[in-house]
This record gives structure tokens, C-alpha cells and sequence, in this order.
């Protein structure tokens, strides 16, 4: 099964576009674990038994393990939901860009090391950068397109022809890099009328749309511009704003209650048609 | 002292713009090391140990790491250089890039636990996804401009307002980004005539240039285009081309050869005039 026959599958039967991003920030734990490195397979475990049936994919972020020298917390945290919930897919993002034998080992560190279901990758090396990843055509290789940070402006939006370069770089991909079927795009989810242009460009391929929850972008909007034909065709991330919802006792319900209510909003607009 | 000035001191004292890359692949070790993880660091010993004198900075290359699950191996190697060799810059390439509270983690990674002077940095989520990064203002960002691989072309050469994009990219570093005189250019060997460009941009801000040795670019042609005008300016790395140029007991000397042969190359051209 590829990664987006799992992601499909996922949509359908957890009926959520919801992926929860693994940000483990040991100093804003809760009261329940000591705020140490050491405590991060414990509070993902906490955040995935609280939210599994509530998600489409989870998304841990490989740098809040590598800062603090925690590789062997992520490897924890994959394999955990490997046995407990073995059809979520798992995003590893890492977003690596490097070429020749140097992609070839993020690949494999990305798809074998740990497992990934799917990896973010930056484009701005080129398809023979990609390539190494996209050889894995079971995996999903997730592109940048457009970020959701106003920096992303800088390169993202100069002018090509009189098309922003994030449309040149959706189109390069879905034309020529896509062979496999395997690549999916960044598309922050502060920029809905972007979303809605790319998604013009590209036809059904999914989005994972980071920015909701602590970067506050507004869901009816983003839904409606991102969502496929079908209401699916989009990996919602929340991050802190999940993960950090409760601060004491409370916070794993905290978590599932914040889950759910994305969920719940994300649903209420997935039927709706496209904006004029 | 910063990272530039330490890199300048080393410029002189080593008479050397030769940067050794360490990108080990236990599959290629030679004949005296166990085909294993476990053996990099003493592989890296002994190349560092055959090298050290001829050269202007080390850059261990962090997939080559993580791959094989080998983060202490790279510990131990920059532990190495710091010990046996202080006024050698370390130039950590992980190519990293994100936003916010992820960008300030991968941030730590290189600065706080690796302990590199300088990383390398992907620009295309821009400047506020940099930020984290310049912010450790006695250290050195070396953003990817032109990269060294034929697909480097596919976003980095496109046009806008009739120069390419990385003319442009290289512009908003040099007068956005570099407030703290922080930055560096990633400028890949096999293009001379584009490095001669960015060169007249951004003045003597340093280039990191890959692509000599294995990848086989023309020395002459890229000093020649890229220097500065007091014959410096740039970090000539060379990787397997050095790290392999031998395959048995003789590999250190093999190495200590084509270092030294790749320094005298490149020498050869410091003072010439640039092309017309």
C-alpha cells in the first residue's frame, strides 16, 4: 500500500483531514512529566492515545528531537504508532534538500532509519535533488510550495512571467517530478487564495496545509479553496495548538477536545462548494 | 571571534582556500577500517590527521551521519577538530530550513549541540525562516544560491525581470540578510560564469563552492570567477575526490595528496587577473 492509498484510506475512516504535528517542547510539557528530553516518548504516547481516532496522519518535526539529541525519542514515537495505529501514516518533516549521494542518505534516513510513510522536502535544488526520495514510490515525498510565513513571500511569490514562482514550482512538480504519483505539496494554510490557485494547477494532489492552530489561519476559507472534489485532497496540521491546549493534568484531554473541535469545523466545510 | 574572521586568520595562516568535506560512507572505507558506523570517527581521524595543515575549514556533512543512525560519530569528529586543530572552522552542512520555533531548533542543533561555526542554510522559505540562524551573530549562515547540480537550473535559473533567480536571491542576502555580516553564498564550482556575476553583486561576502574533484569542475575558470580581490573569498570544497582518492593502507597519504596537489591547483590562479 503507497502513502497516499494509506492517506486515502485514513480520510475515509477516521473521517478527518486532522494530522496532530509531533513539536515535543520539553520545557512546555505538562505538570505530569519531568521537562526533560527524556519525557518525550512519554508525552507523545499521552497526545497519540488521546487523538488517534480523531486524525488522518501524524506529523512528527525532526529537529525538536535533534536539538535535544533525541533521535532515539523519534525512533520511539514511529514505532509506537507503527504497532498502536498502524493505519495512520506517518509525515517525518524534515524538510531536506541535497544532492547526489547526500539526498540518497536523507532518503534513507527519512524512509529507512525511521520509517516514514512520507518525508517534506525542499525544492529549491531541483528534481535531480529530489530524485533519491522520489525513487521510494511507495512513499510520499512532500514539496514546499508556499509557506505559510510572511518570509515565505521573499522567493516564493517573485514574479515569473507574470505568475508567482510557488505556481511555477506546483506546476514543475505535478508535470515532471510526479511520475510515481508520490509527491504532495506544502501549502500554508494562511494564503487560501493561493491554495485555491495551486489547486487549479495540480488537479487532486494533496496538500499538507500547516498554519491553523497557533498560526490562526481561518478554516472556512482554507477548506474551501484547498479541498478536492471529493472534500478530502488535504493534511490539516496543528501543532502546538493541539499538543499544548492544556497546561496541567488536563492536558491530554485538552488535546482531544482541540482535535476534535478541528476536526469538527474542517468537516463543516468540506461539502461546500469551491469559492466564485 | 567570529566565524568570518576565523576563516580569514585560516585563509593566511594556511595559505589554503582547500575545505576538506566529510562525508563518510563505511561502504568505501579503505582496507585498515571495519565496513561499520563505528568506524567513522577514526576514518575521519585519519584523514583529518593527513590533512589538517593544508586546508582552510572542515565540513562534515550531516546525512552521512544520520543515515547510520551516527550522531556521536559526528560528535566525536567535531570534538576532534576542536581539539587537535581550534583554528579550523567547522562548517556543519545540513542545508536546513523552517520556520519559527522549528528554525530556532535546528538553529540549536548545529550551533548549540554540534557546535559548528557555520551551517548551511536552503533560503527558499526567506528571511524570517533565516532568522534564527543570523540571530547567532558570531557564527556563519551559507545560504544555497546556485547549487553545483544540472537541476539546480529547474527553480534557481529562472527569470525574473530578466536576471535569474539566483542573482536575485544572492541580492537579497547580501542587502536584507546581512546585517550582521554573518552570511555566506553557496555558489557551485561547475558554473564560473554565474559565480563571476554573483561576485560583482555581493561583493567579498565568501562562497562555499562545491563541485570540484568528484563532480570534476575547471579550477582556473571558478578562482579566476570567484575570488576576491585580495585572492581570497572562497571555501573550495572537495569531498570523496580526497576522502577516496585511495582505497587501501595507502589512503591517508592518497589523501594528504590530492589535498595538497587540489590547494597548490587552486593557488596557482589566486592572483591572477579575473576574465574580462
Amino acid at each position: 500500500m503507497t502513502f497516499i492509498e494509506k492517506l486515502r484510506a485514513r480520510w475515509r475512516s477516521a473521517n478527518s483531514l486532522v494530522c496532530v504535528g509531533l513539536d515535543p517542547d520539553p520545557m512546555r510539557f505538562p505538570s505530569p512529566f519531568p521537562r526533560t528530553a527524556a519525557s518525550i516518548l512519554d508525552f507523545n504516547r499521552a497526545i497519540i492515545d488521546a487523538t488517534h481516532d480523531l486524525v488522518c496522519a501524524y506529523k512528527p518535526q525532526i529537529a525538536h528531537f535533534s536539538a535535544v539529541s533525541a533521535e532515539d525519542q523519534l525512533e520511539g514515537t514511529i514505532a509506537l504508532i507503527k504497532t498502536r495505529c498502524p493505519d495512520i501514516p506517518i509525515i517525518l518533516d524534515a524538510k531536506r534538500g541535497d544532492i547526489g549521494s547526500t539526498a540518497r542518505n536523507y532518503a534513507v534516513e527519512a524512509f529507512e532509519r525511521y520509517g516514514a510513510d512520507a518525508v517534506t522536502v525542499n525544492p529549491y535544488l531541483g528534481r535531480d535533488a529530489a530524485a533519491p526520495f522520489l525513487e521510494y514510490e511507495d512513499r510520499g515525498v512532500i514539496l514546499l510550495c508556499r509557506t505559510s510565513n510572511p518570509g515565505g513571500a521573499d522567493i516564493q511569490d517573485l514574479m515569473i512571467d507574470g505568475r508567482p514562482l510557488y505556481e511555477r514550482v506546483a506546476r514543475m512538480i505535478a508535470t515532471q517530478w510526479n511520475g510515481a504519483g508520490n509527491c504532495l505539496l506544502v501549502m500554508g494554510a494562511t494564503w487560501p487564495a493561493q491554495m485555491a490557485a495551486v489547486r487549479a494547477i495540480v488537479g487532486d494532489m494533496p496538500f499538507l496545509v500547516p498554519g491553523v492552530g497557533a498560526q490562526g489561519a481561518d478554516v472556512e476559507a482554507l477548506v474551501r479553496a484547498g479541498r478536492t472534489a471529493d472534500g478530502t485532497g488535504m493534511i490539516i496540521n496543528s501543532s502546538r495548538g493541539i499538543l499544548y491546549a492544556g497546561g496541567g493534568d488536563d492536558f491530554a484531554e485538552a488535546a482531544r477536545r482541540e482535535a476534535s473541535r478541528l476536526r469538527d469545523r474542517i468537516n463543516q466545510f468540506r461539502d461546500c462548494p469551491p469559492p466564485p
